[in-house]
């Protein structure tokens, strides 16, 4: 491609309101355009990006079996009813009505739809297994849409479907995947995870996997062991329970009551008292499908909610509010404790640990000193309740510990199950002639949000720093001084050679200054830079590689040699 | 591909609601579902269709010169409040709320999009002109969604918008992009012509040209010359005015008054007074722009809408209703004639040449007969106001009548001017410095849409039969019994052999009946079939064209010769 007329509109500025490096990089290199929060218009650098990409996503799919399908973008609201999503899956579903008032979902995803499909087109055990796939234009109402194309409204995705008469089948095809999506994310030249996760709105009863790219702006959190390959998002990550940190109950001093007039916070209390924030005992109060409920956790932990909800087989969950903690405890928010708390109480193992802790004296302005569980309240209902921290004890291993990365979600898999060929009535005949309903796993990329994760991953102060796999263009051909018909004559010669043996070449061809062109190229980042200047009468040229820096004066043959080993295999 | 794992889903029975041949072919070969009226989900089989037809198109468009860019599908409200087309478009622009109450359309088309871009990223003369296209889901709310893909609410459409300094620079692209949609649609094997046409709502000031496929279930009547390449849609047909049929007005005598009674319509009064239509004059009442105004014709000759509306220079225009021309003629619907009507007449100009008409007479139950245009009536404003009939005089030619065919529009091309870049405010710095608006061209093709082209003109009474060069797979290889060792070493050796060198092949794989597998074959209509049958011990087959029926017994090498001859070049 020519870049004198290309719409390819660097910004030497760097955009407001672009909070991370890759959202900046994405705007400045011109690869995409916003209209509206979160909806991007790709101009052509992005555009074949985001092809490169779904090209390898196509590959690795296409390899492991799968059946390319185009599901349509508008779903009929029936089939979301069904299911129940359409009232489940709250304010991020985008909706619409057609012109006969009919309702419409702007497809976040495809379950219902496939699952039809499945239902109306399979009859039979011998047309199984199989797995569909589509890449397409998914949307989902984000709230907050931030990050580029982290965090978008309109957004491309790749999910697969996947269709089986038994969960051993199913087993096969998840495992499949897990390789599959290895074989994708390694070709994309990302540091990317496998943790384990969970399967918040798709549900489903197996296994499920994140792809977690890591990333100091990625909005998870994921432990991984230090030890073994243990990996997991956080609102999943377990900890061994370290027994051996339980107190011994009978030496403790008796409790009693402190005056700490407005000490309401774990922060106030640690540095009034001074005490450690893991020997006070804290009380939160939820709603658990509207019932009270105090949940009792050390001072330096958190509630894992999912944990939680899970405990107490909760379809809702929500904290309370301070009116609401006032109203079913009778004490000010700041002052709970379990110490004969009136509402139902679960406790984290780890208060159990605690040999005389902090805790609230279910009275303004009041703490209790020195109290412990089993003697002071009641431990009935003990569970993992929080989340995992730094340094706890791996639950997979015996050597290992735990450490946190951030992440940013790529890929998710799913062993679904029955939820969805169940609540849809999808059957099939299985070899006994019965009607079964189809076993069934779905299988997500974030194409777009590639696009941020490999800028994330591949940048530096002068812009992006593209892998050869997913360049937009391979090479930049930049003659310095587009009046110089020797400068010229090489540059087209060059340019012409490498698109002929299919190699991705860009031309800048405008008459720009050499600031200029240098500038743009390092912004838009390149693998490969062959710069023709005041040798050409030689016929010598520059050659660079973005990602080293490393420049050498070439002949042009020499160049061209060397393009041609670098992009082989891509 | 196998087959047997394939999801290929075929029909033996006629799918009720299908209109046309190639809306049941589309169902019957299993290439594509609905689940709402007019929105398609592409099957495997389907979709490599679309693939196939969509690579073409880009590979004509970027030899062009044009750039792939990709807009969001979701657009902002007020950019088509701008442009004044939030309420032009009516009820076919599907529209949403997000979930902050803010108003999106679902995009039918791109230019307010795409010239705000061009508004917002290039701001000199030195970057023009560029033309930029994307192949994208579209959305058009039909109110009656039929023939498949012909008349889809979601669909695939390829457009393109390009941007010039000055009209002769438009001109040069248009003529580019009228070479590149003829390269394009006879790459597809389309029989089609360009014709002349209406800017509809798109609008614009220069030229337009459809494409259009020629079919008899095509929605669009286009004029063609015996003689010239002279080709337009019916709503834009023009003939050559034949003033030698004026009458001699002179010689006719007297009109008077005929007793018609309930006779109201041409039908009746050609048969009640044994006259021929083209002797009658109509008069036809619209409210243009609210206001009345009688238009005159001959009887055997329809209203052309778009050229009345031209004539009036009127906003709006529609047939009154019957109560209406009664409210403002003080006639019953019927009897309205031009002698003596109070509100203005307009004429078309073949009414002139009728010597002695029959009119009505502005009186329930009486027509007049004898009447004369100019004698009897007023002949102040006379135009061309009708649609051209088949044996009209060519406009262009001095040789050629008119003759009529039914096509289908896949193809539009545009010389749009300064409409969208004046009312969105985008201009660039010319070469004098100066603020001037983009002068814009653009570009469609329905691609979706020529899937149903393409079939509608290539199928017999046993299925589809796809060109080479959009065929989903250009092979099918048949072992006629799969339990039989040595036909399937021999298919599964055709079969490699062909995938190693780039052939796209299905093999079926499934074990069924042979007439099952010959009538699947037939219908999805691949164009080479190979048969592994009984000879296959000799290292027999049996080659097959669909197209032509032609089948002969071949060696295996001998086959895979033949093939790789006809595919040579797709």
């Amino acid at each position: 491609m020519r870049q004198n007329k290309m719409l390819l509109p660097t910004l030497r500025e760097v955009p407001k309101d672009a909070e991370i490096v890759s959202h900046r990089l994405l705007l400045r290199a011109g690869l995409a355009r916003m209209f509206a929060a979160g909806m991007y218009t790709y101009l052509p650098l992005g555009l074949r990006v985001l092809r490169k990409i779904e090209h390898i996503v196509r590959e690795e799919m296409d390899k492991s079996g799968a059946q390319e399908i185009l599901g349509s973008i508008l779903q009929p609201a029936e089939l979301w009813h069904t299911t129940g999503r359409w009232d489940d899956y709250g304010p991020e579903m985008m909706k619409m009505k057609d012109r006969h008032d009919r309702d419409f979902v702007l497809g976040p995803t495809h379950e219902e739809l496939v699952t039809t499909l499945a239902k109306q087109e399979v009859n039979s055990y011998k047309r199984l297994p199989f797995n569909i796939y589509q890449v397409a234009t998914k949307f989902r109402d984000e709230r907050r849409p931030r990050f580029g194309m982290l965090r978008a409204r309109e957004f491309t995705m790749k999910d697969a479907y996947s269709f089986h008469a038994s969960y051993e089948s199913l087993g096969e095809t998840y495992d499949l995947m897990h390789k599959t999506y290895t074989s994708i994310f390694t070709r994309l030249g990302l540091n990317f995870r496998p943790v384990q996760a969970d399967a918040g709105t798709i549900g489903g009863s197996g296994r499920n996997h994140e792809f977690m790219v890591l990333a100091d702006i990625g909005e998870d959190t994921i432990a991984v062991c230090t030890h073994c390959d243990y990996a997991a998002n956080l609102e999943k990550a377990e900890a061994r329970y370290a027994a051996a940190g339980v107190a011994p109950t009978e030496d403790a001093p008796a409790y009693e009551k402190l005056h700490t007039p407005e000490i309401k916070t774990i922060d106030q209390l640690v540095e009034s008292l001074n005490v450690e924030a893991n020997t006070v005992i804290k009380t939160l109060v939820y709603l658990a499908d509207g019932e009270a409920v105090a949940v009792v956790l050390r001072g330096d932990h958190e509630v894992n909610e999912l944990k939680l909800q899970k405990f107490l087989g909760a379809r809702t969950l929500e904290l309370a509010s301070h009116a609401e903690i006032e109203r079913v405890t009778g004490v000010p928010s700041g002052f709970v404790g379990p110490v004969g708390l009136k509402i139902p109480v679960v406790i984290d193992r780890d208060v159990l640990g605690v040999s005389a802790g902090v805790a609230g004296a279910n009275e303004r302005d009041y703490h209790f000193q020195n109290v412990v569980a089993g003697r002071d309240f009641q431990t009935e209902r003990v569970g993992d309740l929080r989340n995992a921290v730094v340094g706890d004890l791996c639950p997979h291993c015996e050597e290992g510990t735990l450490e946190f990365y951030r992440g940013i979600e790529v890929g998710h898999i799913f062993e679904l199950g029955t939820k969805y060929s169940d609540s849809l009535g999808a059957t099939f005949l299985n070899q006994d002639g019965k009607a079964q309903s189809f076993i069934m796993g779905c299988y997500g990329i974030g194409i777009s949000r590639l696009i941020t994760a490999v800028i994330e991953q591949n940048n530096d102060e002068k812009g992006i720093i593209w892998p050869m796999a997913v360049a937009p263009y391979q090479v930049h051909v930049i003659p310095v001084k587009v009046k110089d018909e020797e400068q010229m004559r090489l540059a087209e010669q060059l340019y012409n050679r490498l698109r002929e043996q299919g190699v991705d070449v860009l031309l800048d061809d405008r008459d720009e200054s050499a600031g200029v062109k240098f500038k743009d190229s390092d912004l838009i980042g390149l693998p490969v830079r062959v710069t023709v200047g005041k040798k050409a009468g030689e016929g010598i040229v520059e050659f660079t590689v973005r990602k080293t820096g490393e420049a050498k004066e070439v002949s042009l043959e020499q160049a061209y040699e060397e393009i041609m080993g670098l992009v082989a295999g891509h």
